[in-house]
């Protein structure tokens, strides 16, 4: 029997709130207790990657502790009754079923009356068909000529997440042979946004991918005018250039202005949707459906060890748990991301939003206060970039700020150079090695502006190569780290009301009815 | 005289420190309070911006504990120490003077025997005399076709500020005749980086500016190899296609690899390097000389205003004052920047570097521990693109974030569409001005999922169009932004001792010379 309860009311927590500043981590890093930690504090993840949590400032004790605030919040029968269909979700009373867009976890789940695994792999299989017609040149634009180029149109989820992953595996693609269409993202209702991607491009050979699920997002349906406005200006049929991801109860799913239109549903949130068709389109048009399925499989491979009930054994779940000591125990108020591979340059955005709209929240999830702080602030820049940058003020700042880095042995592009006796690729990881002992255990020098306290706490997750396998992994793995902290703060993860109150204030705006400080702003501005 | 003192010796910080929690934000921004407000609380800046700040959470007391604060803390006269070439960079014992780099604020400052004013005059001149050679065919390729495409090879402030100058700038140009070469930016060392650029340009007609002030910067050095190589296999002669911008003194500096060399010098610091010709040979190349003039003039202009010794005069020392009062009184860990302008995407990034690397310390100027908070962590991205995203943690998350908006009535490029009654632009306006108040007041809900505490502070940097010279007083005004809160804080603003550590280590990598945890990480990752 499932017990929603606040962090506050577990036992377990109590015992870790008792834990606060338990480790020196500079000293448990040094030495040959430092080499073992980093041997023995490790876990396998989907997609041949490794979660390694050497230089988190816990020891054996306080992962007894967050094992058994794990067990006490059961989060892995959460998890189940998530993957099994329950409304999850109770604010908007919806289930939360991303995780069926990439595999199937339990039970078979019914809902609106099909199966709704069927029903995901219907809509990707009809992705495929698309992206393989518009491949081969089966479908062309009017003149007969191939598409060159795929231009999403769509903001939030349906814009951070799949430009991520298009950026992620896009040198990959052309080092593998499976870069089929350049793609392009239109997201901002600042017209510039439109203008500038329109003018880098031939429109006469592309087509553009509107994604909205209620088909009622102002920035999507004014860009997709913007669009249609310039196609037609080039002599265009907007028509023949422009398919829809949309629900199947939205004004754009049954338009003839498609060419196509491809179905998502209310059980996937925007931030949750780069395996729906969401994703799916571009990224198939993009790479191929291939690329694209084994993209799945690594997301889907996370989401089963993610089952796991003991978090010793599930890195999605540990993370989770580190990330509550770090931020309810130790107080500590944003996390760095910092992926030491350019691909992944905007990952950090796209964790943004995954983390701060699911888990920023002051209220559980029947809607009581909590006394307790949630949600960090996530930010983060590819590294080497950021060392030359805002490292500063995490090696020398007053606050501690906890860092996850991303590091893969070999690179995307296949090509390097050899310099000073090492590659570009050696240099990249001897930074990130380095970085993560400089963070843990500082280093004492008589000037103090070139002393370092140490005791700054990482992570990291390694692979081989980022291949699309081990990118649906890092994907999933964040995804499921968010869903677990979400349970242990007892927050609906899955409803986004904080961004509503923007939404109607700015109708008001332009409908010219308000007053007040609004009226004033908006002169200064005017609208 | 100037004292140096620590933030918390300041009597006015000490009046100050009993003003927590002073102002009820949600109260004073409603009715007839919150339009007088918009009003009065409103600065001009350099550039045609305003600084509006109405929706911070200060009133009139707490502005004259600012003003006083201002006063004690000697922030004008420090300027002027700056200003005038005193060593204020006291760690590495070097003057500041990037301010001369766009204007002359003070007496001469002579330095290496000469005046450093015309020094850097002299750099530009250099910069657009062979931007202009450029662009009218007199240096063009081997084969003798006009470049089309520069590429900046640097990182940190060789690559953040002018990257974020040249997006915030190019659909400017595009419209106003004045774009002349397409720009690229390599800065990770991540081959991968490189590879990806390469892939996108025509080598035969590319310029390559490489930027390392010292010529020993390794990402820098590494991707110019790789770059060489690359035009090496392309048939091409590397010097006739590479600039250095660097110092006298560097390696780089009489080097015949180069068609050219431009210097810049130990005064100028990466973060504080956009205006020098770090950012004056690309965006020269790129847009015209003329344009980067224009730039300068606004940035010289802000620099001018910072001499104003009233803080409600002062946009750049109040906007710092107040943020002195969020992090040292209020106690918030962060501030979120939100232009709602596509064309400053990565002004944010920029400012990161900036403000963290700038004051993301533990020690005063003198080498001393302090007892209070210093720089926060900095974080955005556009509008409206972090509505759909990071927002809902910062109308209902826990923590409370301050936020800096910046808009501006018109847009760049000149395209919009008319929907649904209003334009693109329009709805761009509507959405800042709307966030701006549902910040400031939130609204009550019987739903608690639905309540906005608001309460959450913000301004807002109002411009007409975003033109160079408003970009140079917007970069000018962060720049002094943090420099005076650097003095509040009593910090040394221009070092970086915090990035050196994980270089040391680095090099160790490489060279193998390393054991316990670190030579388990490098096995890790095998190097």
């Amino acid at each position: 029997m499932i017990e929603w309860k606040n962090l506050d009311a577990l036992a377990a927590y109590e015992k870790l709130s008792g834990m606060k500043d338990r480790v020196n981590l500079a000293q448990a890093m040094s030495g040959e207790g430092g080499t073992e930690r980093v041997a023995k504090y490790s876990v396998p993840m989907a997609g041949g990657l490794t979660y390694n949590y050497a230089a988190k400032a816990v020891d054996d004790d306080v992962l007894a502790a967050l094992r058994a605030l794990a067990e006490e919040a059961q989060l892995a029968a959460k998890y189940e009754a998530l993957y099994s269909g329950e409304v999850v979700n109770t604010g908007e009373k919806r289930r939360v079923l991303h995780q069926l867009t990439r595999g199937q976890l339990g039970a078979a789940v019914m809902a609106d009356g099909v199966d709704k695994r069927a029903f995901y792999v219907a809509q990707q299989q009809k992705a495929a068909d698309f992206a393989r017609k518009v491949h081969s040149g089966e479908i062309t634009n009017a003149a007969g000529e191939k598409f060159t180029t795929v231009v999403q149109i769509g903001i939030g989820g349906s814009d951070l997440g799949p430009r991520a992953m298009y950026l992620a595996l896009e040198q990959w693609a052309r080092q593998n042979s499976a870069f089929k269409l350049e793609a392009r993202f239109i997201s901002n209702v600042d017209p510039d946004d439109a203008a500038g991607v329109l003018k880098g491009i031939d429109v006469s050979r592309s087509l553009f991918v509107l994604v909205s699920k209620s088909g009622t997002t102002l920035e999507t349906l004014t860009n997709e005018s913007f669009v249609k406005d310039a196609l037609k200006k080039a002599g265009l049929d907007a028509s023949k250039h422009m398919v829809a991801v949309t629900s199947e109860t939205s004004p754009l799913a049954s338009s003839s202005d498609y060419l196509a239109a491809f179905f998502m549903d209310d059980y996937i949130g925007g931030r949750y949707s780069s395996t729906s068709c969401v994703g799916g389109v571009v990224l198939s048009l993009a790479f191929g459906p291939e690329v694209f399925e084994r993209f799945l499989a690594g997301a889907h491979e996370a989401d089963v060890l993610a089952k796991e009930a003991d978090p010793m054994k599930n890195a999605a779940m540990l993370d989770a748990l580190i990330g509550v000591y770090e931020r309810n125990v130790q107080g500590w108020p944003a996390t760095a991301v910092l992926p030491y591979s350019q691909a992944l340059s905007r990952f950090p955005a796209h964790l943004q939003q995954l983390d701060m709209e699911s888990n920023g929240k002051s209220v559980n999830r029947f809607g009581e206060p909590v006394r307790y702080l949630t949600g960090p602030v996530i930010f983060g820049e590819p590294g080497t970039n950021g060392q030359h940058s805002f490292y500063q003020l995490l090696h020398q700042g007053t606050d501690i700020v906890p860092l996850q880095f991303v590091g893969f042995r070999k690179n995307q592009a296949g090509m390097d150079v050899d310099i000073q006796g090492s590659t570009s690729q050696q240099k990249l990881c001897a930074n990130v090695a380095a970085q993560i002992m400089a963070f843990a255990c500082g280093k004492r020098d008589d000037n103090p502006n070139k002393n370092f306290e140490g005791g700054r706490p990482s992570s990291i997750i390694i692979g081989d190569r980022l291949t699309p396998e081990a990118l649906g992994a890092l994907l999933a793995h964040f995804e499921n780290k968010v869903m677990f902290q979400g349970f242990c703060w007892n927050l609906n993860s899955f409803d986004q009301e904080g961004v509503q109150l923007g939404k109607v204030l700015a109708k008001r705006v332009l409908a010219h009815e308000t007053d007040g400080a609004l009226r004033a702003y908006s002169d200064l501005l005017d609208i």
